[in-house]
């Protein structure tokens, strides 16, 4: 385990001139010494990194995303072990708003690279959350070769995903042996974290892909608004909330009787890059794009009801007998009464990343959904989602990922510990 | 002018119940529905658009950013001062907070496509500021045709750049006859200005490029603390700040001597999408990187100095004689010093726009910086530190733009109407 202790990045004053008085210099006396800023508010707090569960899956949903996969180049088994090691260490400091080391002091001042990048420095800790999953390709290679003896330990839950109808899978936005989801309120924080996981990844790892989300599109507690995407929705009303305790132990978390023993109390994660073409959603009427999502744009009430939270009626129909919601409506094709009551916990973020050099923005939804078996949840909604979705004119699947994440780590263990062991 | 009156995102309950209860359907009612949440802080509300300089350039800079020129397909110089009319039209509506139209209820409920894409609906303004800048090829085209019959007014600061040593442009990346400059503290109400402008010049203008930032990189203000870019450093110290009255008009702002008339009280924009090598930055010595920034990474402060803002020494000397500040360290080379008192009001941000599929991140700064003549600031100071800066071997210009900005618009006016009399 990394002997890292970790630098606060808000540091003390008192401490900092102390060190400035009795000569010592290097970095964490500079760092201590930019403490100006007033204590931050209860909500750019830490998030406990230590739990029964990960952080950053009920989590309530923060406001930045910043999702990166890594390919493993070691291969070793001990090199991949220690990485996590050394990871963990990294991300329960982060968590905590604390730079993850000694910066140049280590070796004297200014002879070391900093073992922080620095980016993050002043920054209250912006509820950071990091959290691991190990893909397809961390358990066998594309031969079907045992790369680090964990073959037998792939559980069956942790499907190869089948194409789906209009999948259009870019394999450099797909795919990873290792993904790490960083979510915080503040996207500098965010990316400080991957950076610097993949900077003390280096020589064993290498990114795959990584992605920006710049606004949540899913509440994962009843006690926040949802948010809008970038058609204009309000997204997740239906999502699993952290506050549906008995919900989560059938929806979303490994149970003993799933197994495997390393994955119980762990999720599945999916991800999928989603396009959306926006600037034809845009011509589209009010009314058309009601009908398609199935709710109203302003309240996202139900189509025929009120309010956002309204139960959804789905035998409801105009005076003249038609239904409100059409069968291909995208809010009736993902309800749980279609999909034999299979739920999921969604946490993406709306995502732009320039243009496409068509004129068109290249933006969308970066779909991130934990679940407890894929087999039962995603991929049965997905293919009915595929098939019949009237959305399906209007967005297309570029990207896609599924991970096993463990449960979540205890003091002293580290990310995945059971799975080595 | 436009006749758009605008929606409040955070509507009026009581108007909404009484549309509701008059039968009045459509979105204006749904939006005005949404309002639960309190109002916004202080530092949430809206920025004046109108006045005699554009806002967005000395306005204190906001934590994100989305840039985007477009290329005018039109060819009459009629509809691209409807276009003009209507973007000011809709941006002094979005700065307000306000959705840009009456949705689909103009023409019925739901008949009509929305005319807000309405992702921002239930946001506060967020200080957004839309700043509009007139490109070299809006006067002239690449074979010198005068397109618009605006020639004759392209001013002679609205210089070509030249290529500086170590440029790597790609064009997809750089130029485009209008560019539009959204900032604002929340993403989400800069992507929707953004996105919406465009929407309104569909068959007029096209998308060049655009790019999002996620954190600011200067300070504008004195009540600003400095933010830190993504080589982990300070940056902006030393920025002209709205607090410099006097410098702001020898240094930013076009006075009636420079001419021409419709540009006075403007500004001229120098953009350069900068990537950073951060990967190859992370492994290098604090030392080193202090020496060529100049600074220390944790205060700022100029190395061998106390406190961030204690003036730079040049001439400072350790024991054995040699210069604590290197001969080619940034901080030098872009001192106003060494570059015949020319100064730079920037506003830049972070960016990381996923990874390059090389494992490494496409991160860096988006370089945003105003001045009263290109010639005389951002030119020279280029040339200069293009042939000399030590921080070169970490960095690479891969974008480029420059933009005359007019001054600001009145009530009544529209962005540009005096470059059009």
């Amino acid at each position: 385990m990394s002997e890292r202790q970790g630098i606060s990045r808000r540091g003390l004053l008192g401490a900092a001139g102390a060190a400035v008085a009795t000569g010592v210099a290097g970095y964490a006396a500079h760092s201590a010494l930019t403490t100006e800023e007033s204590q931050a508010a209860d909500n750019s707090g830490p998030v406990e990194f230590h739990g029964a569960h990960q952080a950053g899956i009920v989590t309530p949903a923060q406001d930045r995303l910043h999702f990166a996969t890594f390919d493993v180049t070691a291969t070793k088994r001990d090199a991949v072990v220690s990485l996590l090691k050394e990871w963990t260490a990294a991300a329960a400091l982060m968590t905590a708003g604390r730079d993850i080391g000694q910066y140049g002091a280590v070796n004297g001042p200014g002879e070391a690279p900093p073992e922080d990048t620095g980016e993050a420095v002043g920054l209250p800790p912006a509820r950071l959350t990091l959290t691991i999953g190990f893909g397809p390709s961390f358990f066998v290679d594309a031969k079907g070769n045992d790369r680090f003896g964990l073959k037998a330990k792939r559980p069956g839950a942790l499907v190869d995903l089948p194409h789906f109808i209009g999948d259009n899978l870019d394999p450099n936005r797909s795919g990873g042996d290792i993904a790490v989801q960083a979510c915080s309120d503040d996207p500098q924080v965010a990316v400080h974290a991957i950076r610097n996981l993949a900077r003390i990844g280096f020589g064993t790892t290498v990114v795959r892909y990584s992605q920006l989300g710049f606004g949540r599109t899913s509440s994962t507690s009843r006690a926040q608004t949802t948010p809008r995407n970038l058609f204009g929705f309000k997204d997740g009303t239906n999502n699993l909330k952290l506050e549906d305790t008995t919900k989560l132990e059938e929806q979303l978390w490994v149970q003993p009787e799933d197994g495997p023993d390393w994955m119980v109390g762990g999720s599945y994660l999916v991800s999928r890059r989603i396009r959306m073409t926006i600037e034809i959603w845009d011509r589209t009427s009010l009314g058309e794009q009601e009908q398609i999502i199935g709710r109203g744009k302003g309240t996202g009430a139900p189509l025929g009801k009120a309010d956002e939270f309204d139960p959804i009626d789905f035998n409801a129909k105009t005076s003249d007998g038609t239904p409100k919601l059409a069968a291909d409506s995208h809010v009736r094709l993902a309800h749980p009464q279609f999909n034999k009551g299979a739920e999921l916990l969604r946490r993406g973020y709306n995502f732009v990343d320039g243009s496409d050099g068509l004129g068109r923005l290249d933006a969308g939804l970066f779909f991130l959904a934990y679940q407890r078996d894929p087999r039962k949840q995603f991929v049965p909604i997905q293919q009915q989602l595929s098939r019949s979705d009237a959305m399906n004119e209007y967005i297309r699947h570029v990207g896609s990922g599924i991970f096993a994440c463990p449960p979540g780590v205890a003091a002293g263990s580290f990310w995945g510990e059971k799975l080595f062991s």
